[in-house]
């Protein structure tokens, strides 16, 4: 009777056929920077950037066509007072992108960084997740489907944003419904919560685990029950990537929820990515932890957008440049050190 | 008898005459901050950074002119066997920046930032700490004069570097003449030394903090008897940027030397510094503290050249890039928020 597949069983199944980064390139990129004019590891994460992005791409890193890709979306859940800024901010801000006035724009130009963004049925905000799941299955695989053509331009690096009024209560519910504990072990800020407004977010997290809390077992029912349109086209950009070897840079709370969500299906799923920077949303640090990433950057930030994301690309331009650009001892007839210390 | 003025005399007098940063263009950036299309301290410390440019710039921020400094020189404590280089790798990596092989030539171009190398007699390495005073009163003034020359090309933001074989025991010993404690908690790995390399720098910070210590209460008798030129003149430039109102980016342990010399003599000499990263130099975290600096990047580098400070350039650009091209949230029509949180 059910043995018609199903809509994510499409995801299911490319999380089964993920390829293995390039060892040899990564054993290149090693050799490589034993070989330029500087101590061993003394660049320190620059020298791991650029053998983790020598890994994903096959062979000498790049940044030559970064992409940050904002997906936007809205949700039911604001009916439960939960947002500081009413829905139609999500349509405003969607504008604001487009018109170049929003911090993301202004970080994209400073390091030349392509920005696309996508916009998820703005007029169809999601079902409030203290009454009905936020998606049916059709339409959450639709949303990852649409996620995945964050690759279609061919991206060399991969910075994953997001906008939606009310997604940091769905990104907390998230956390809530994967690992566990109080709901307001999980709720934050946001874009400006007071105390009351806290409370709120803390109360539709909870009934919303209350109400779906038989289905969670599955991250996938996570998702499609208490996530969002751009959280799960989150989630399938970051599969696409992954499949396709593109590295990722993951921005802060709400990005990393759809990365929770495919860690919690499979912990290899995240290998492609680095964690940008570590958010000033009040569990960031926490699900970086659990997701088993450090972060790049910590500087107080708590905007989205992808602004934390296209910030690290500096970083990672950075270490490529370094290591692409570098003089080895032999070409500057550098003098080797006496003794070589490991890498860090 | 010695009414004669002497070469520090002038440092001293130039110290009391450092100006205050402006007052009225820190407001006028605080309140264009509240109204930039996001919530308010979304950007954390992008924020900070774009109030503490204008402040010392006297206007919008800026940084269209942005500058690497690096200042090299060496070290007669090299005899002591405390490096992991022989001190030739100093003219030899000077020969390096200047092909363009170097990490910080890579960073600069990431970046867009001019770089400038002053070598400071580099064929005169200074005494050796452990039996004599580094360099005399004349000298060293004479390099912190020559430091000075840094802001001659008008930066409007200035990051310090440094090469020179054997300066990290320099630094270390600066800190142990300022601080006190025991060698052991200054001195760390540098360029990569061994184990019996940390004990011989550890040995040579003792015996020259024994041999100059009735000496070490007047914080530029520190720099003079246990630093070296491109320190001295590292403190110049500092000097320098504070009196004209440009704002600097310390980088790692030797470059903070310097800074701890003046923060020594006047703790409002480093108010126009940013700390842009904390070194994987062991003691370098302790420095910051005690100079009271949060390090903007901590990402394992101990290179030196100028490369975490350069590295922190990106950041600063894309701060102000944020602060002056935003659009408001009038120019938007972006409702703003409901509630209005305090800034971080």
């Amino acid at each position: 009777m059910n043995a018609q597949p199903r809509p994510f069983d499409d995801f299911r199944a490319l999380i089964k056929a993920m390829p293995d980064p390039d060892e040899a390139a990564i054993d290149a990129a090693r050799a490589r920077q034993a070989e330029l004019t500087k101590p061993i590891g003394s660049l320190g994460w620059l020298e791991d950037i650029a053998k983790f992005l020598a890994g994903w791409q096959g062979g000498a890193p790049h940044v030559d066509a970064p992409l940050v890709a904002v997906f936007a979306g809205n949700h039911g859940v604001v009916a439960q007072g939960v947002a500081a800024y009413p829905a139609s901010v999500t349509q405003a801000m969607v504008a604001n992108f487009a018109a170049g006035g929003a911090a993301i724009n202004q970080i994209c130009k400073t390091f030349d960084i392509s920005l696309r963004v996508f916009e998820l049925a703005l007029e169809q905000p999601t079902g409030d997740i203290t009454r009905e799941a936020a998606l049916d299955e059709r339409t959450c695989a639709a949303s990852m489907a649409f996620g995945m053509e964050a690759l279609a331009a061919g991206p060399d690096l991969l910075c994953l944003g997001e906008m939606g009024i009310g997604n940091s209560t769905a990104a907390a519910a998230i956390y809530c419904g994967l690992y566990g504990g109080a709901p307001e072990d999980w709720v934050g800020r946001g874009a400006g919560a007071d105390d009351d407004g806290m409370k709120r977010k803390a109360a539709a997290v909870r009934a919303a685990i209350a109400l779906h809390r038989e289905h969670l077992n599955d991250p996938l029912e996570v998702l499609r029950r208490l996530g969002g349109r751009e959280i799960a086209a989150i989630a399938g950009a970051i599969l696409a990537a992954r499949i396709q070897r593109v590295p990722v840079l993951l921005d802060g709370f709400i990005v990393c929820a759809a990365a929770a969500v495919l860690a919690a299906l499979d912990e290899r799923t995240l290998n492609h990515c680095m964690a940008a920077h570590v958010s000033a949303e009040g569990a960031h640090a926490e699900v970086l932890r659990r997701i088993g990433k450090r972060p790049l950057l910590d500087l107080g930030m708590r905007l989205g957008e992808g602004s934390g994301a296209a910030l690290a690309v500096g970083i990672v331009k950075a270490a490529v440049a370094c290591h692409n650009g570098m003089a080895t001892f032999a070409d500057a007839e550098v003098a080797p050190p006496r003794n070589v210390r490991g890498e860090r």
